[in-house]
């Protein structure tokens, strides 16, 4: 075991693996290839973690990434953010380097990247299936026959299908509504296929969100899945209906400097460095940023929802803890919390150690 | 000039440097030891900006952040997080190599220090003057007494006197209100010096905010400021009537991949990964995490409110534009953003650049 003194992020990968596997078995169940988001680890020693489930194929947010990943052996890899036009010399020199999927949703990046692309590319229309971030919406057939036009004239670029990230299940109020999202995404896009089918018969389809790929069953007409969060899972996911406590891999180790018992408060090092500042609502209408586990005669206990991380500054966490729970907080202690956005926390602390103590990088950002 | 292809941060040496003379020829006016906090920039060659002013003392957040500054040269640093026991050997080595300024607020961390510390520090007593984060509060006397002898009884510990940081100017609604807590801050540091004066007539004070350091002029009793911010400042303190926009010395560059004009919205490569998600609340009161500068006819042009970064995703950033700007933003430009918080995005973004295309490099958090 490492000696833990300051904040210090613990992946744990048992619980990685399970994710892993589960998520694999299914895509194989449904005849998905499964195409993980690694955005949320960015890491080369845990992505191999998945390469014994058969993965080959993966999905990263930025070329950058994409960059980090190819230099790991990943020949097969999906760049999940629209194309950035400014970035076309480091496209091109991916693309001849490894299998790399772009994303387009607009006639100005497909006209530009047919016109400057040096080497074959498979290339996918965002759609916007409700998540209103990015994506050409379903009813815009005209324009998205405009930037299949635009690929098509490019001779490197393959028009390979439509893709959708329904990040609208994360704001759902229960299971049943990330259900109802999801059936909704598909029929979208499963109708806009239908409408290309003529002209496009090996049109595909790929989704991309933890929750809809995590409870969802009806995959028809689906061809790829991209979930990334599920490798680690969080609190944000717990809260959604979406994971168990068990199936969260990750778990941030933080000191305890000063207790306040006029207000119940405990303050650790661990802030807005460490966590970043992605908050759920708790039961008491507060924001939280985790939940604890503290050590009680030697045994782990996660406490109940009236102690969380209430408050992040710079470098300190403000923990609020339940009038009969104080007495178990000292000065010294390392206590544990679930974080509630797995991906943000993890880009943030730039390494893990596993439960054994072996140290894991992740991609630095430069 | 560097050739920007993806989220960029910007920093102004120039604004920088007028920043820093300001607050350095302040404090002399007032006989206060500057010893400004850089938690801020967190960088060796923005912190060689300061020396030319005559600093020499300054202040960190972290142990790791002092082991980064004492490898630059620098011999006088106060650490202004509450001493972390579990890192006691580290503050041992930085003891014996700098003169070590430590801050506690218990007496089991002072307990401790006490017993530990094997080479000379600085202590300071953390008085929570209404920010309620950390500290003792004023009134606690009996509380600070027993800390004081724990310090006392460190044959290597130096008790030095009152520290506060008055965070609660940050949540002012106005700079009276900055102003009206700053004075109540003040009063309640002197008027523990006073008591405890007689046992210790060489007590001092120490206060650390940016915006009262900024705008209030009356120090009287202050021993030394240590403000961090006001190096960059950044949106949140533009807010807050402490700074100009012409004062921010930081800014994002970040490429426009897609437009929405049926939403009126600008997706941006820039997202919580390289802004973090502080936000300050926009007169439509919605949240905003940043105003926007544009290119017009080749001259840059600073966007009013209603044009603004208002939702940040791990990549993605989705500016709301209005109307009459929207046919300015198009696929490929470079826009420039001033963020709501300079300190979580220089520490997000690991370096700068600046305007001349030198770059920047900043602690490494490993």
């Amino acid at each position: 075991m490492v000696k833990i003194i300051r904040p210090t992020l613990i992946v744990d990968k048992e619980i990685c693996l399970r994710n892993i596997e589960r998520m694999a078995k299914k895509a194989a169940e449904h005849n998905l290839r499964f195409r993980p988001h690694f955005k949320t680890h960015q890491s080369l020693k845990i992505g191999e973690w998945f390469r014994q489930f058969g993965v080959e194929a993966i999905t990263v947010s930025s070329v950058q990434m994409a960059e980090y990943f190819a230099g790991g052996r990943w020949n097969d890899i999906t760049i999940a953010f629209p194309v950035n036009i400014l970035e076309i010399e480091n496209i091109n020199r991916l693309a001849s380097e490894i299998k790399l999927g772009l994303l387009v949703e607009n006639t100005e990046a497909a006209g530009f990247l047919a016109k400057h692309i040096k080497s074959p590319a498979d290339v996918w229309i965002k759609i916007d299936t409700g998540n209103y971030r990015t994506g050409i919406e379903p009813h815009e057939e005209f324009l998205i026959e405009e930037v299949i036009k635009q690929v098509k004239a490019g001779k490197n670029l393959t028009f390979k299908g439509f893709l959708t990230h329904s990040g609208q299940t994360y704001s759902a109020h229960s299971t049943d509504e990330i259900f109802n999202r999801h059936f909704d995404a598909l029929l979208k896009l499963k109708s806009l296929k239908q409408n290309f089918s003529n002209q496009f018969p090996d049109i595909e389809i790929s989704i991309g969100d933890t929750p809809a790929a995590t409870l969802c069953t009806n995959f028809k007409g689906v061809n790829e899945i991209r979930p990334g969060n599920f490798v680690f899972y969080d609190l944000m996911q717990q809260n959604l209906g979406v994971c168990r406590f068990e199936d969260i891999a990750v778990k941030m180790v933080c000191p305890v400097v000063a207790k306040h018992i006029s207000r119940n408060e405990v303050v650790i090092h661990g802030g807005a460095v460490h966590f970043s500042k992605d908050s759920i609502t708790n039961i008491d209408g507060k924001e939280m940023f985790g939940r604890i586990i503290i050590s009680k005669n030697g045994e782990k206990q996660m406490l109940d929802q009236m102690n969380y991380l209430s408050k992040l500054s710079q470098e300190h966490g403000i923990i609020k803890v339940a009038h009969n729970q104080f007495q178990y907080f000292n000065v010294g202690d390392l206590i544990e919390i679930i974080p509630v956005h797995s991906c943000l926390t993890a880009n943030l602390m730039g390494h893990y150690y596993t439960n054994e103590g072996d140290l894991i990088g992740m991609m630095t950002k430069f």
